[in-house]
């Protein structure tokens, strides 16, 4: 199918600019000599994980368990389980293992610890557990100082339970938009998570894998000594949130929303698209970064952007594009109804999310669906 | 199933609330004397609109034509796609129509118009069209008094288009907070509309259908005089947003969110749930309203609000639950590792379309699955 031949609103990914993002952080990686292990909470998508893997990549990072069954169905077997385990969820995990997944899941307490431990010995099995290290603050974790990480990895034990190493995610990173505060960040996040380490063993813990990452601080990192193997999400699309970060071009976002004008309010200068909230999400990342998007970055149906034009207001099944330095009162003219246009993402992973495929842009201009799955 | 033994997140509907929404909003229009057609694009949820109709409600309004796709195929027939139409999407408005649907569709241009009655005249089919009204500025429409509204009348022409009368949406109504500010805006969505419908039929032209509607709106309006069907989506499920809008107390609230807490950072006084924002969604709606949220109001296992807790912050799936009032310090002792909560959603549209099922409570805490679908 060519793109005009699609129903909007449809989520378009341009094969090529996605093989560069992949290319680039893949190449980072080999040069600071870690293993990379992509989120597939982007895309959740089989088709856009093999071009990773293609690339250089080994295993795979997930944020639900849902997306852990999709993936080793399909084939993956190396996955880390990036959210931190409840006593409920050990069941599946239990499934996955004994399917032959070599599964690794996550804790930060002594309570999660014990359970985990308790339940593998119950069942049989040895479940491999990372710690999750706190390096900025931002959300889960334990400091690499705390008292705590000795204790939860002594809750960690044999045959119910092994420590595999420890993990960290620099979600702090998104807040910057300087390349040197980023190289610090990303020095930060990989020195901390290596400190946590190096104590664990001299406690006599062993301590094989040191897992750390984020889009910012994987594009920016000066060095990765002391760390095994880096993990992040998003670059694979980008999105404007990135854009803003400093991490990315606006050419090199490969994920689009292609929708069509279904009316006006010439006044106002105001072209109404069938892309509202629900195709864009109600994700509003850029509206306290230093450039604020609205709902997205108007392009051309092609993918050119608009440089004025966005989507300044969305309702449910409605986006309202406008441009944003002048009252466009000739919008009619500019986008007659029926004219179809590509909106880049705030954010990829919940634009992503809103729909059940991708629209793969080939060189050729031909578009192949790509499904992807959501949920839990 | 128990609710316990779900796995989260999960999205709970709590079967006893929701038919009392739907009995109030149906008793005040049978009152008003005006038929009722609910938005199925809240719910898109069978189970739930045949609960609708079973009250009384008399056909459906849809926001895309995979809701008409979808309902039409589970028995509904009187169907209003309320966005206006764009001739990509006549072919398979058609193909509804030729297999059944009394299919009603909108426009607002002389440019849509008339690719709507070429496109019939084309295909031997009388499509019926409302004109869009523009009560409130809002969002799209024509003004009542606008030259364009006689010139769209002209443009349906016989045998490829039929005026089927007049419609609007209030949205504007989401931003009031008072009684008697609703009660106003509920006037002027009547009587603007009522006023496009009179014009339209002085000109000479047919206008049967005079069809108004918003959730605060239906429950604001002291006379819908000159109205013949009324249209509301929300109100079945309530959320946050509507709460502080004034239009229902917090307990009317049906759809709610299951999570389990996952960790603690106990010097800040955060619980960590699996419920991030790809449970909860990104709509913050209730961000400029006079008491924000954050990303929704946690309530115990049973759904009884624990006040001063909210999901202060959420990342993919992770949300971030603290005392807004004072830290609590003891979070971990409040809501151990493993303690089930639930959140009410700002805005219900919105976070029920993050999942594919509602989890149906009845009385005697059973929970049944009512699938749901979501996309174009």
């Amino acid at each position: 199918m060519l793109i005009q031949d699609l129903m909007t609103p449809a989520a378009m990914l341009d094969r090529a600019i996605m093989q560069h993002n992949i290319d680039t952080m893949q190449g980072r990686m080999n040069q600071l000599g870690v293993k990379f292990r992509p989120h597939v909470k982007t895309s959740k998508c089989i088709e856009v994980v093999r071009a990773q893997v293609a690339a250089g990549a080994e295993g795979i990072t997930v944020s639900t368990l849902k997306e852990a069954e999709e993936f080793f169905s399909a084939g993956f077997n190396d996955i880390l389980y990036a959210v931190g385990m409840v006593p409920t969820k050990l069941k599946p995990a239990l499934g996955l293992i004994r399917r032959g997944c070599d599964l690794k899941i996550l804790t930060d307490s002594v309570a999660s610890a014990s359970a985990i431990s308790d339940f593998g010995r119950e069942h049989g099995v040895t479940f491999q557990v990372l710690i999750e290290i706190d390096t900025d603050d931002h959300r889960s974790g334990i400091k690499p100082e705390s008292d705590q990480l000795l204790e939860v990895a002594h809750a960690l034990k044999a045959p119910g339970a092994k420590l595999a190493g420890v993990m960290t995610h620099a979600g702090a990173s998104y807040d910057l938009n300087e390349s040197s505060a980023l190289t610090a960040m990303a020095e930060q996040e990989r020195s901390r998570c290596v400190a946590a380490a190096d104590r664990l063993r001299q406690a006599g813990f062993p301590c094989q894998m040191v897992s750390v990452g984020s889009t910012p601080t994987g594009l920016s990192a000066a060095s990765l000594e002391g760390v095994t193997e880096f993990r992040a999400g998003v670059y694979v699309f980008f999105d404007l949130v990135m854009h803003n970060i400093g991490v990315c071009r606006m050419d090199d976002i490969a994920l689009s929303i292609l929708t069509t004008v279904i009316g006006h309010q010439e006044e106002k200068g105001w072209a109404i698209v069938d892309a509202g909230w629900m195709a864009t999400s109600r994700d509003r990342g850029t509206q306290r970064q230093k450039i604020d998007y609205g709902y997205g970055q108007v392009c051309d149906v092609h993918g050119k952007p608009l440089d004025a034009y966005r989507v300044t207001s969305a309702n449910q099944e409605h986006g309202i594009i406008s441009n944003v330095v002048e009252v466009d009162r000739d919008i009619a003219k500019t986008f007659p109804v029926g004219t179809m246009l590509r909106i880049l993402p705030n954010h990829a992973c919940a634009t992503g999310a809103q729909f059940s495929s991708f629209h793969a842009i080939s060189a050729n201009g031909q578009t192949t669906e790509w499904p992807r799955f959501n949920g839990w």
